[in-house]
């Protein structure tokens, strides 16, 4: 087994990696103080429930714990007010108070919604994190819980974070190939923004990677989540470095929203905004092998590094004025100095961001 | 000028309670770092909004701050998740940022609403209160900010503390007398918990409290606001201590939640919860002057100490047993020491608390 720790002083919280943790989840839930006498509530959706769901209730059940169940509609669209309201409603029914706790089972979407239910629910309680999803070992560090109003992602939550985080690998077995390679994504912007060595690893090990290799999986979600819960613990509430994070979210924000959700996947979608950001350190003077480095390694990983040609400009840009990283107007970027090093660029000129937009259109010229 | 400082370490923030103030708006925020570079929202009620929103606007916008306002419906209905997504969608369509402030203008119910809203616009944004009823005193100290769920009141919320309260007396002058009164419930509240002095003082001028005479309102609200905030400030997120701060609350919840809300104002609420507390004091063999003391206090401010006859006692029992203030199932209640002091009693038995709901209610026999 691996463990990360995420140092946030009294908020600090171990990440357990591994084979065969949730049969014990008894007993990590007893070494991190969870009660017995406070019932908890589990948070899923419909594709994980039927195979997951039942195994964790009986493992609880007989380590003493009694929980209610929420199960909702896998996707994005379940990050909204409403179906917050209605997880509160299982939670409220269910008894739970201000000692009990909540455990997300599944990906980065039930992880954020169950997370700002924890963090609202009686103004907050505990939590608990069970990745099912590679993708989620980038949402299960540092606390970002959120759900979508219509107009704008991850525009309502709160920092929460959580008491401790079960990152199963036989869990990840199930997992659809195209939400894999979404997930390592993510994996490899951590070695791009702080670790060229690990981006280049990502790549060498592409392959395993993509066929979920317990040992590959394994060391890549340790150094991902190392990396960003290194971030994270120089700058919590996002006052300044963590940023950096951002790497391609500007761009894959809006490509998504103008997309509608659903048809790019999280991280395909920050693929493409990564490969975007490549190219816009290019036209700030960057060097260009930057951009086909970026490229080879996400094309290793079956991630897409152009947008589709009904996507417009304008309608991105304009996504992209909504996008909260723009502080006081001004069009802030995370750029790329070389591969495992970023840096926070304000006042990039709009025009470049509009060409290189053009360029990231499928059939686009992407010589930088 | 008045201040009370409301002592919690790097999230400080000061009351500045008198006459006038709002006119002087701009200077207290730029004293208190709020910029101009990122627009305000003003949240308010349409009751508040025909007298007091145009002025604030336009002092504002003099010192130079550019601004949009929200007015929701006045009322308790408008603490619902649905009220929450419009406010939202407020704050995106006018670009408030991360650097942006809301502005509360009203009462508890504009307070909380706005309050919870500016914890989660962006995972959390600056908040001022500009407290227009006596009840506000309450909750402009100590951060507390929630939504109702509908099987639930306050279920949804955050601790989210202010930059600074402006509390202008001139504001309150409009305030109706059910209104007044009830406001005046939360105040003699701080002194039956800390204060007996302070409790016997607001009966003595209780003529001038229910007038609205400034010089009497400028004492009360400091004294309520620093009890509170003395309370607050040694348990911030309701550990322990601050539970004293709901005397008169799993009582008087449950029978707003009952009446359903619209028939008794909260304060009226917990002026019978505060009434049958002392009751129950009386069961559990503390000294019968409380209640009669306690009741004499009440009705000098206008404020009832009996429940309507049609209040069913199950009912109300029922709907205590889904207040959060019930720890792992166990009856816990504030219980009157004397006047200015009362004690956290566990496990009090439910048929105590039956006989108390049966003896509040108009007609019931009172003496202990
Ligand atoms: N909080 C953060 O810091 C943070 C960081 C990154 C992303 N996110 C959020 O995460 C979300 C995306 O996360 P995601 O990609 O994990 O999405 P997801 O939770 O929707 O999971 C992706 C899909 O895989 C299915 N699935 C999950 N686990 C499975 C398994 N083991 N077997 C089979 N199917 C499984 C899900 O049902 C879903 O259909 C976005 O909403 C994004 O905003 C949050
Ligand atoms: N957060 C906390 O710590 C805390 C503490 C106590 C109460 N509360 C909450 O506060 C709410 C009750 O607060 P409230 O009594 O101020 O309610 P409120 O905000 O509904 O105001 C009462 C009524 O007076 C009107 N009004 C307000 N100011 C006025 C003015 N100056 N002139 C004329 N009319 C005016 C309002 O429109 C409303 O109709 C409840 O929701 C309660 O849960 C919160
Ligand atoms: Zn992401
Ligand atoms: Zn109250």
């Amino acid at each position: 087994m691996r463990t990360v720790n995420v140092d946030l002083g009294d908020r600090s919280y171990p990440i357990y990696i591994g084979s065969g943790l949730l049969q014990h989840i008894g007993e990590y839930f007893k070494n991190h103080g969870i009660s017995t006498k406070s019932p908890l509530m589990i948070v899923t959706d419909d594709h994980i429930a039927p195979t997951y769901l039942s195994s964790l209730e009986s493992t609880l059940s007989a380590a003493g714990y009694e929980s209610v169940s929420k199960i909702v509609k896998a996707g994005e669209p379940s990050k909204s007010l409403t179906v917050f309201e209605d997880v509160m409603t299982t939670a409220i029914e269910g008894g739970l108070d201000r000692n009990s706790t909540v455990i997300a089972l599944g990906g980065g979407v039930v992880g954020d919604l169950a997370g700002f239910v924890a963090a609202s629910y009686m103004r907050g309680i505990k939590f608990v994190q069970v990745p099912t999803t590679i993708l989620a070992h980038d949402s299960s560090v540092g606390g970002k819980v959120a759900v979508n109003h219509p107009l704008a992602k991850n525009m309502i939550g709160a920092f929460h974070q959580p008491e401790l985080v079960l990152y199963d690998l036989d869990t990840l077995q199930t997992l659809p190939p195209r939400e894999v390679s979404a997930g390592l994504a993510e994996m490899v912007k951590h070695g791009l923004i702080r670790d060229g060595d690990f981006a280049r690893w990502c790549r060498e090990h592409s392959s395993e990677l993509v066929a979920l290799d317990p040992d590959a999986l394994g060391y890549g979600l340790e150094r991902g989540c190392s990396i960003k819960a290194d971030v994270v613990s120089q700058d919590e509430r996002e006052n300044g470095l963590r940023a950096i994070l951002n790497l391609g979210h500007t761009i894959g924000h809006a490509i998504e929203a103008v997309a509608g959700y659903g048809e790019y996947l999280h991280g395909e979608a920050i693929a493409i905004g990564m490969a975007g950001s490549a190219l816009l350190a290019g036209r700030l003077g960057r060097d260009s092998s930057i951009y086909d480095e970026t490229v080879s390694m996400l094309q290793s990983l079956k991630l897409p590094v152009t947008m589709a040609a009904h996507l417009s400009t304008d309608d991105i840009i304009k996504a992209m004025m909504h996008d909260k990283k723009f502080r006081e107007g001004h069009m802030l970027f995370i750029i790329p100095e070389s591969i495992g090093s970023v840096s926070i660029v304000k006042d990039v000129p709009v025009q470049l961001v509009r060409e290189t937009i053009d360029q990231l259109r499928e059939g686009g010229e992407v010589l930088v």
